[in-house]
């Protein structure tokens, strides 16, 4: 069966050049550009990787410049005349706190890509939360039988880092086709995957919307959990039950997974931080000082915490602009005594990674269920 | 319980303005305007309703328009410098055969807003089609309920119009929230909605994706009808079974309800067509003629096809351009004696009417099962 690797959540099949404009990824000679007909802009540029790329424009309006990024997925922010903005053209998932474009070259690797394998469901549901007061919306994989059995799951819970909300781990990172094909070649364990929006908003004392990441630590278990463990057939108990984020969301993992311990078998520590670097930092909120770390408090007896856990599995990308903290946490845990799972990859701190860690993970967890 | 309208499939809470940016929908005393601020562009207009309105820039470099639609939905183009671009501060479904961004605007109206009702599920589904020899994907629609019985449903095949996709009908109709609302309220039986792209694509003799909407009748009737009733606990059966869309969904609903009728118990055709008005034109594929119209011949036999659909459902907004299309249809069905039920609503071609369209079919069909 072919497939084409285009599909985002928006749009499935592809969406074809309309009147006017031109497909945006283009290869020549097998090199990759990015390009927009734009013949009244008096400038194009394509940020991507934390740098602008400059486009020359060509006689028939078209503004083009090499793509350079050589991993398979990176965010890519248009910028015409100065305006940030968004091109139909290409995919798009959600980053830096709003829908984002990104770019998905052909690559080799195909564990993420959708396959000749049962494929599961990504459904999205609607919740009240009592810690906001608002309705709110998580996503969920439900893996390949789901629906055809009457059997209890493990659940994952699984978050996304700052700036990206809970479409990140499907749209960007394409989770539900990693687990297909892992459950497909019988390399992990079938488990239902819960994804939330960690950057959890509330309203200020002088009205405004603004986020707060450590609110996700109640959200999660007041709301989330009794409402997800109430209408699927997962978790229910510690063996069931896994936690495991990328970037903030690791912090996350870290922070409910260590007051929690008895709610949770593994988790997942990707690209991240058993130390809270966040709080206090230009990440939360104005005003707020630099983390107690009491979490960290569970580390003190590594022999009770290494039985807690069946798997406490940490991830880096070889080139991640947080690999000093990365360095910190691993003497930290050495000299508490922790066992871990410890994979380093290459690359720096973006969805490459995440697919990566996200993929050796989940062949370690709810081996005893 | 508080809830926030300005969801979208990327991003249920809120996208609040990063740096450099202002929220683009606001209201001056009590009026919507429409804003981006673009300091380094020369030209800024937003298209809606076919209509290009020109921004005017103030000293801050905020361009702005007062946004004059007066329906609760509507489309709209953000142009800067001459380029048709998505802005992340508008929510995004998908129109104009591409990802496209959309107004709401707060009315009183609310049978389509999320309220303190139990929710149904909205999911993404993939499957193998024959018909075009690739994966698909569509969307469907649990009510709530439907995760914790063991039931059978009945379920409505939903098809969206020219140039939309299958997201359509939740990403800008809010099916899902019209739904759950109707059912609290025990206005509608509870069914399962499939939504499936009909602007199916192919690829032609050049080798080139081309859509064919003429493809869609082989594909939902050897593809996804197989699968659906396969994998979910609906249909099976003629009186369990509906089929519906809006503009040429309304067409496609004719060609395929029409030519079999033995599967569907009832029919839904809003703002559209029973005689085929798309094939052979600037809509279609080029080069094909236009249609014989071959499946109006079930009309010849008027109590035949009065006894062969529970609900034969038309609607038109009373603005609508091909109201002269609607009369045509109404004299065509009047003079074969055909049954209906036929609303007309104060509105045009757009969301707003097939959300009232939806709602008021909603409540007719599958009475019986």
């Amino acid at each position: 069966m072919k497939y084409n690797t285009f599909f985002q959540t928006l749009a499935f099949d592809r969406v074809l050049p309309y009147e006017g404009q031109v497909e945006c990824l283009v290869y020549e000679e097998g090199k990759p550009f990015l390009q927009i007909k734009a013949p009244e802009a008096d400038k194009v540029n394509f940020r991507y990787e934390e740098v602008d790329h400059y486009c020359t424009k060509d006689e028939s309006g078209i503004w083009k410049t090499p793509y350079t990024a050589v991993s398979a997925m990176n965010y890519v922010q248009l910028i015409v005349d100065g305006v940030e903005l968004i091109t139909p053209m290409l995919p798009i998932s959600y980053g830096y706190s709003r829908p984002y474009n990104y770019v998905e070259l052909e690559t080799n690797d195909d564990f993420y890509k959708i396959k000749d394998v049962p494929h599961g469901s990504v459904r999205r549901e609607f919740f009240e939360s009592s810690v906001t007061g608002e309705w709110e919306s998580c996503v969920v994989y439900t893996p390949p039988g789901y629906d055809e059995t009457y059997k209890t799951y493990p659940v994952l819970y699984l978050q996304h880092g700052h700036g990206e909300n809970e479409m990140g781990w499907t749209a960007a990172g394409k989770v539900n086709f990693i687990m297909d094909n892992l459950i497909a070649e019988g390399r992990t364990v079938p488990f239902v995957i819960v994804m939330n929006n960690g950057m959890v908003q509330k309203v200020d004392e002088k009205g405004r919307r603004v986020v707060d990441f450590l609110l996700f630590d109640k959200y999660l278990m007041e709301d989330v959990i009794p409402f997800i463990e109430k209408k699927f057939r997962v978790g229910g108990k510690k063996v069931y039950r896994g936690m495991a984020g990328l970037s903030m969301g690791s912090l996350q993992t870290c922070l409910t997974g260590f007051a929690h311990p008895e709610m949770f078998d593994c988790l997942g520590v990707f690209s991240g931080f058993v130390t809270d670097i966040i709080q206090g930092s230009e990440l939360d909120l104005p005003g707020r000082e630099a983390s107690a770390n009491e979490h960290l408090k569970l580390l003190d007896d590594g022999k009770k915490f290494n039985a807690l856990f069946n798997v406490f599995f940490r991830s880096m990308g070889d080139k991640d602009p947080f690999w000093s903290n990365f360095a910190h946490d691993d003497e930290l845990l050495k000299e508490k005594g922790i066992t871990q799972v410890r994979k380093v990859y290459d690359g720096t701190h973006d969805w490459n990674v995440w697919r990566e860690s996200f993929r050796d993970f989940a062949k370690l967890i709810f081996k005893n269920v």
